[in-house]
C-alpha cells in the first residue's frame, strides 16, 4: 500500500479558476514554462550499481552454479533458459535506462510522494517520483512476449497457460497502475486480484489433487484427495494473498523489491533443484516455465532496486507490488509448487495474519532511527523485538530474515520428503 | 490522439514550495478541504439514454433479426451467443454505473480537458473528466474473462487464441492508459500497438494464405499464395493501423465511440451472415469467436456513449481509442476476415493516407459552427466539401458516412463473391 504521503491531489485548488477565462491563457503560458524548466532541472540520483552487484551476486551465484555445473540439465532446456536469461539481461539494461526518463514524465503529472521515514529532515521534503513499477511491468511483459518466439511453437500445449499467465499479469499491472493514479478505495483494492487471476485459473490444466501426508493416511483413508473446483478456489486465494502480502510488507526504502528478489532467487533455486532431481519431461517443463517468468522478474526488479535502494530516488507504487505478487503466484500455480511458495512467503503470512493492513513504524528525526509501534505488522514487531534501527539496516535485517525463511523452507522440504509425502 | 487541450500539467507550479516546509501542513489541510468539497459538488450530467436507445435500435435490430429469425443458427452456438449478449448487457449497466464514480476519481487526479470545439463559450470552460475509456476497458475485460467459464473447457483449442486476444487487448489498454496519464511522445505512441499484438500473432494458428483473385490467376499462375511470415507481418500492421486510425479520426463529441459502434455493428452482421451461409463448424467457431468479443465491446461502448454524446460530459481518452481499435483488429484477425475489416475502415484509411496525424477543424464561437481547415483529415475534408456544420450534426453526418461505407462493403462483397474469389 502507498507507503508515503500521497501528494498527488494537493494541487487541485490552485488551478486557474474557470470563471475567469481571460486570465487563463497568460497563466497557462507561465505554467508551461515552469513545467519545462523543472523538467529540465530534474536529475535522478545515479543508480546504485555497486549495491545491485553485491545483491545479485549473493542471490544468483548459487542458482547459476546449480544450473550450469551441479546438475546435468538437458541441453535444449538449458539453451532455452539461457536465452531467457539473455533477454532478461537486456530487460535489466532497458529498465535501468527507462526509469530516469519515465521519472520525468511521472513528476510532470504530479505523481510523487514524500518519504515519511525521513520526515523532518531535508530529505523528507524532496519530491520522489512515484509508481515507477509501471516501467518494470511493461519491460517484463515485452521480454516475456518476445521470449515466446524463441521457445514455443504455435501448437505448443504450454502456450495456453503462458498466454493466460501474461493476461493475468498484465491485467494486474493495469489494475495496479489505475490504483496508483486514481487511489482506489482499500476494500476494492483487496478484491481486484481475484478478477485478474480468472484467466489463469481457467487455463490451469494441471492436477487438482493434494497428496495426503503419510502420517494422516491412516485416519483419512485416502492417499490422494481430488479437490476439483476447491483446488481452483485455493489457487485464486493464493494469488490474492501473494499480491496483497508484498503490498502490505512494505514502506521501507528497498523493502518491496528486496523481498521480491529474495523470494525470486529462492524460486529459481527450487526450480533448478527440481529439474535436476527428476527425469519426467512434463515435470521439467513445469519448472522451466516457472524459470522463464521468474528470470525477467528478477532482472527488471534488480534494475529498479538500483534506484529504489536506501535512500530511494524513486518509489515503486502499488503497480510494482501487485505485479510482483501476481507474477510469483502465477509462477507457483503453473509450476505446481504452490505449497512451497507459501513457505517462501512465511514472513509475509505472519504479517498478514497479525495485521492485514499497512502500518508504518515511527521515525525520530533527532536520532534518525525507526521505533516499532503497537501495530502487529512484521516491520513493527521486528523493531519491538530487536530495538530501534535505522531504515537501511532495518531493511537489510528484514531481507536477511526473508532469506533465512526461504532457507528454512529448503531444510523443511529436505527432512519432510519421504516421511511427510 | 488527445482531442482537447490537456490541462493536466498546469498545476505543477502552484505546488507548496518544498523549501518552505513550515507552510506546507496548513496549506495542505486547506487544499484537502477544497478537494473534498469540489468532489462532493461534482455531478455528472445524466446519461443521454434516449439517444443510446435510438442508436442501439438502429444498429442492433438487423443483427438480432438475422441471428434469431433469418438464419438457422445451430442451437448450442446460439445459446453461447445469447449468454455472451446477456453478460454484455450486464456490462452495459455496470459501465453506466461506474462512469460517474470514476469521473470523480479522475477529476481528483486532475485528469480533465477543456472542450476546444466550444472554446469561447461558457461550455468551453467546464472541466471535462478525461480518460474514462479505462472503465470501458476494465469492464470489457471482466466480461470477456467471465464468459470463458460458460463457453470453453480447459482443453478447448480456442482457449489459446482467446487468452492471447485477452493479453493483447489488456496490454493495449495498459499502454493507452499510461499514455493518457504520462503523455507519451507521438512517435512512441505509434509503435506501441506493435508490441501489444505480439501475443496474438504468436498464438495465431489460422491460415497464412491469400486467395488470388480469379482474374489474376492466369497471370500469377497460382490460385492460393502462402505468405507465411509475411502474412503475420501484415496482421501486425493491421493492428497498428486499426489502433491508430480510431485515434486519429477523432476530436468531435461522440465521434470516437460512434464510429466504433457503427463498425462493431457491421462486424456483428458480417459474422452472423457468414455463420448463416456456411456449414463448416470450424468456420462457425471463428465467426462466433469474433461475436464473443464484439458484443461486449458494443455494449460497454454504448454505455459510455450515453455520457460522451454531444455535449460530452466525459472524454474517452487514448485509452478508449486504442482499446477499441485493438479489439476490432483482434476480432478481424482471429475471425479470419481481415480484408473485410479493412473495407469497414475505409473512411479511416482515407483519412490516414491523407494526413496521418490528428488535426481539428476551426470553431467559430459567434455562429457555433465548425469550418474545415487545410489539413487533409477526413473531418476537415468533409467540412470543406459540405460547408460549415455544428459539432453535433457533423458527428451525425460522419457516422452516417461510416455506416454507408460499411453498407458499401457488404454490396461489394455480394457482387465480387464468385467473380473475384
Amino acid at each position: 500500500m502507498a507507503a508515503r504521503k500521497r501528494a498527488s491531489s494537493i494541487s487541485i485548488s490552485n488551478k486557474p479558476d474557470p470563471s475567469e477565462p481571460n486570465s487563463a491563457p497568460s497563466e497557462q503560458k507561465m505554467t508551461r514554462k515552469t513545467v519545462s524548466a523543472s523538467g529540465e532541472e530534474f536529475r535522478l540520483a545515479p543508480p546504485k550499481l555497486g549495491v545491485i552487484f553485491v545483491i545479485s551476486t549473493l542471490l544468483c551465484s548459487l542458482y547459476l552454479y546449480l544450473l550450469c555445473f551441479h546438475y546435468k540439465v538437458d541441453n535444449e532446456l538449458k539453451r532455452s533458459i539461457l536465452i531467457n536469461a539473455g533477454l532478461s539481461l537486456v530487460g535489466f539494461f532497458v529498465t535501468l535506462k527507462m526509469i530516469p526518463v519515465t521519472a520525468r514524465y511521472v513528476l510532470r503529472r504530479n505523481m510523487f510522494g514524500f518519504d515519511i521515514n525521513k520526515r523532518g529532515t531535508p530529505q523528507g521534503d524532496i519530491k520522489v517520483p512515484e509508481s515507477l513499477g509501471i516501467v518494470v511491468g511493461i519491460v517484463f511483459l515485452i521480454v516475456a512476449i518476445i521470449f515466446q518466439y524463441f521457445n514455443f511453437t504455435e501448437d505448443s500445449n504450454w502456450l495456453v497457460e503462458y498466454n493466460a499467465a501474461l493476461a493475468s499479469i498484465c491485467f494486474m499491472i493495469l489494475l495496479g497502475f489505475v490504483d496508483d493514479v486514481l487511489d482506489v478505495p482499500w476494500r476494492v483494492k483487496l478484491v481486484l486480484p481475484s478478477f485478474a487471476t480468472l484467466p489463469l485459473l481457467m487455463a490451469y490444466a494441471g492436477h487438482t489433487t493434494i497428496v495426503i501426508p503419510k502420517p494422516l493416511v491412516a485416519y483419512i483413508g485416502l492417499e490422494v484427495l481430488n479437490l476439483g473446483r476447491i483446488y481452483k478456489l485455493y489457487m485464486g486465494l493464493l494469488a490474492v494473498f501473494c499480491t496483497n502480502s508484498i503490498n502490505i510488507h512494505a514502506g521501507l526504502n528497498g523493502l518491496e523489491i528486496g523481498q521480491t528478489v529474495v523470494i525470486a532467487a529462492a524460486i529459481l533455486i527450487h526450480n533448478v533443484m527440481q529439474i535436476g532431481a527428476s527425469v519426467d519431461p512434463e515435470y521439467h517443463q513445469a519448472h522451466a516455465f516457472s524459470i522463464f517468468l521468474t528470470q525477467p522478474l528478477m532482472a527488471t526488479s534488480l534494475a529498479m532496486l538500483a534506484y529504489n535502494w536506501y535512500p530511494s530516488s524513486v518509489f515503486v507504487g502499488d503497480t510494482y507490488t501487485v505485479f510482483a505478487g501476481m507474477t510469483m503466484a502465477v509462477v507457483g500455480i503453473l509450476g505446481h509448487f504452490s505449497e512451497t511458495l507459501l513457505i517462501f512467503f512465511l514472513p509475509q503470512l505472519a504479517g498478514i495474519v497479525k495485521c492485514p493492513r499497512h502500518r508504518l513504524p515511527r521515525y525520530d528525526p533527532a536520532t534518525g532511527l525507526l521505533t516499532g509501534t503497537k501495530d502487529g505488522t512484521l516491520v513493527n514487531v521486528y523493531l519491538r523485538l530487536f530495538g530501534p534501527k535505522s531504515e537501511k539496516s532495518l531493511c537489510i535485517h528484514l531481507l536477511v530474515f526473508q532469506a533465512l525463511a526461504c532457507a528454512f523452507c529448503f531444510i523443511l522440504r529436505h527432512f519432510l520428503a519421504g516421511w511427510y509425502k
